[in-house]
């Protein structure tokens, strides 16, 4: 009785807009059930599909760098997470197996890296940056895209990106568990367009269009659903949005 | 004129069908350009509003443990990053001055955690989550979420959840840089509608509703805008939708 009281206050003050609408029910749907053991099982594509999409949608980005000669390298990466914002670090998870080697090497060379947001007016080209090109060839070439330097950073930006980010190599972690690393670097310097961040410091993602992937090779737009005030333990958080 | 028959031969394919739109060009905005030495000056708040998001979209997950004592905890992360395949990996930045740290402190202790994707139907609910409770007290509580136990398996997943994701702790690594910590898990388990994976194991993010978070407190559906076949470097990936 009290939860009910408690969710029409909240109702009413247009907290919580969604107390009354249905919740999804596993007992509508037959759910698979999957093992550790199946995931053993499943062949190779089967199981990259499934495990890649499980973390839920990832953003995409193009990885900029260039190796100690200039040459200039672009690759998609799907796995970009926030480390921490004092000081300011992003890292990647690298796969010193696949075509994304090329990115690692350079970084290592150089020291600076570039992440730029991918968006629709460039994802055909973003998305043939992950195929498999020599060494000697540069994505920005095969693809169109467009390399921009700024200054002395020597990592290439892409131009046609609304959001940018060049960094400089802090740490590479080497996960045991499976040969990965954990690349982390400090954000040296940011582009973006003045009128895509707000007053409190926020970019607008949706307007600037910045695109998530599920898996290897589906890409999504997102819109807001929500937005809410800084939850404390004394109450639901009011609804902004 | 190279490029533009080019174009022209992959629009006629219409693998390409972004050929002739316009493109985003930073010449139409004032492009604004931050330092690492503006980023220092920014007040903590702007700060932290401005590089939590620049990662771009990330995935808003519910991560479930118990401590010893049996006592369930849920809290909203946006730094779910997949780390591999086989075996499949993923993992999550701990903060251990955040609310979160009774998450790690539980994951310690029981070995076991969960994965659970956040939807629309539950969000005010999943946000709320974020805020710091005392240790004793359970978020499935406060808010109303429903914890599902299954088996043997100690860590509680969200009844409400569509995609659900048991894992078994295996490393903890610690970020020197900033005293984070990157905590892997191997999956055990997975809970998801039937209908909802294609027989080639990709799961249905979209149908699921799995939603997205810029920032900390803005929420995202997401709409495919593109899947392609696998990229070769012998041309432009087919573009299938």
């Amino acid at each position: 009785m009290n939860k009910f009281v408690g969710s029409l206050f909240r109702l009413l003050k247009g907290e919580y807009s969604n107390a009354w609408k249905p919740r999804w029910s596993s007992a509508k749907y037959e759910i698979m059930v999957i093992t550790a053991e199946d995931i053993e099982k499943f062949d190779k594509r089967y199981r990259v599909n499934l495990i890649n999409a499980l973390t839920g949608f990832s953003p995409a980005n193009l990885i900029g760098t260039r190796n100690r000669r200039g040459k200039p390298n672009l690759a998609m990466f799907s796995s970009l997470v926030h480390i921490g914002s004092n000081p300011p670090l992003m890292g990647f998870i690298n796969r010193p197996d696949t075509v994304a080697r090329h990115t690692l090497e350079n970084i290592r060379e150089t020291g600076t890296f570039t992440v730029n947001h991918v968006h629709q007016s460039f994802l055909s080209e973003a998305h043939q940056t992950s195929a498999r090109y020599p060494e000697e060839v540069s994505e920005f070439t095969v693809t169109g895209l467009t390399p921009e330097f700024f200054g002395e950073f020597t990592a290439p930006f892409v131009n046609e990106a609304v959001i940018k980010i060049g960094l400089r190599f802090r740490e590479e972690i080497k996960i045991e568990l499976n040969g990965t690393h954990l690349i982390i670097g400090e954000i040296d310097n940011i582009r973006i367009p003045d009128s895509f961040i707000s007053d409190e410091g926020r970019p607008d993602l949706e307007r600037a269009g910045s695109l998530v992937v599920s898996g290897l090779d589906a890409y999504f737009v997102s819109r807001l659903v929500g937005k809410f005030a800084y939850a404390k333990p004394e109450g639901f958080a009011e609804r902004l949005e």
